[in-house]
């Protein structure tokens, strides 16, 4: 379902509704949301979790919200809910490979015939890292809130500063969408562009479906200086490209 | 295709020939065997990958034999051959999850596909520790056929010992598929009872197939002395169950 940025990426439930039949298998929520950073509001997810079909929420980076956002789980609003959750956002443990899901009882079957045919187990000292993640990661994980927001204000105006727009500041995740339409459609070949002649890596929008096709995303799980020198970059080559193709 | 201890767990390539139809997607052959132990010779081998189907070769276990034994791998007998391998027992990495696919070509995007969208990838840090097998590890390897080897004898002689037949001794990997049928058919309900008698843990012939019922599978991947203890465990049980049940 498009959402946009003239309504802050928020999800409309109405249109969601007007195309659920009784084939649907479910509707999947991302809230906060890569690429977007946007967090749908508690209304949004309870209509969601009221539609009568199975709600699939992909809350991994819950916990990673800024400027008072809260965030809200359909887990409990239906007994028809998945939550898919892990530690590699929230804990800074991108690529240990750890997550779980919650789910019905009656899924369990399934879900662990396809666990044991895919995965097996997580490794155990992964497990391990995680407990320790669960037993003392609090504290990091707000100082990583409080980081991110810095990382964040610099990356959003740096973004504005080289003369593309955002057009909705995100709220959750660590990344930026930017509206780079104006420097012509073909996302990815921005993003390589950018990649070789700024030597900056970003996400083209189309990664993301045709309807984010013209934007980059941004990440902010670099570093602050690393996003400061990545901003510097762009600013001596963004005009440029904006000259020449405008 | 079922092999049997009297062939010493060896395929009947004819046998597989006589079911291979216009809709057979592949043969699926692995070894050294989990739970047997056996290799296959390079002549079976040979006669599989010519058998005008994609071969899919596990050999996970491969680099584990013993006794002059010498693996083969259909790997170059045929374009049409996916090789399935990793870490974890070669170099004694279980539970780091590493490993990888040697696939035709035109393999390749759906392959990619899949991984993407299952795994995405190791852990950065587990594929450091792959490289340094990689690099270091064969000294090892050898260190631990020689130790598996040690193992396989104690573990042989003593599942003997205490009334188990061991059909065909192991040459590869490292299990020992042991009868038991005398003791009654249901293997799950067996070792469940030696696990709560013995506290040794064993595998069900059944988790294998009901052509493996009936028979208890040993692994000799732990430490040398806690086989020895786990063979004096079942000297005490395995008689009297073999008593009660006969």
């Amino acid at each position: 379902m498009p959402t946009a940025p003239e309504d802050g990426y928020l999800i409309d439930v109405d249109r969601v509704r007007a195309v659920v039949t009784a084939r649907t298998k479910g509707v999947l929520v991302a809230s906060p949301a890569n690429p977007t950073g946007a967090v749908q509001p508690a209304e949004v997810i309870r209509e969601l979790a009221g539609l009568g079909v199975p709600v699939l929420s992909d809350e991994v980076y819950d916990g990673l919200v800024f400027d008072g956002t809260t965030t809200t789980s359909p887990l409990g609003m239906t007994d028809d809910c998945f939550v898919f959750d892990g530690f590699s956002k929230r804990y800074a443990m991108t690529g240990f490979r750890l997550g779980y899901v919650i789910a019905p009882r009656r899924a369990m079957r399934s879900l662990v015939s396809l666990q044991q045919n895919l995965f097996i187990s997580a490794a155990h000292f992964v497990q391990t890292v995680g407990l320790a993640a669960l037993e003392h990661g609090e504290a990091h994980r707000q100082m990583m809130v409080a980081e991110y927001k810095r990382r964040r204000r610099v990356l959003v105006d740096g973004v504005r500063s080289v003369g593309l727009s955002v057009p909705v500041t995100p709220t959750g995740a660590f990344y930026v969408l930017a509206d780079a339409r104006h420097l012509g459609g073909d996302s990815l070949g921005l993003a390589f562009e950018l990649l070789e002649r700024a030597h900056v890596a970003l996400g083209p929008g189309r990664d993301f479906g045709e309807i984010a096709e013209g934007f980059l995303r941004f990440s902010y799980a670099s570093a602050y200086d690393d996003i400061v020198r990545a901003v510097e970059r762009l600013r001596a080559v963004v005009p440029a490209i904006a000259t020449r193709r405008t």
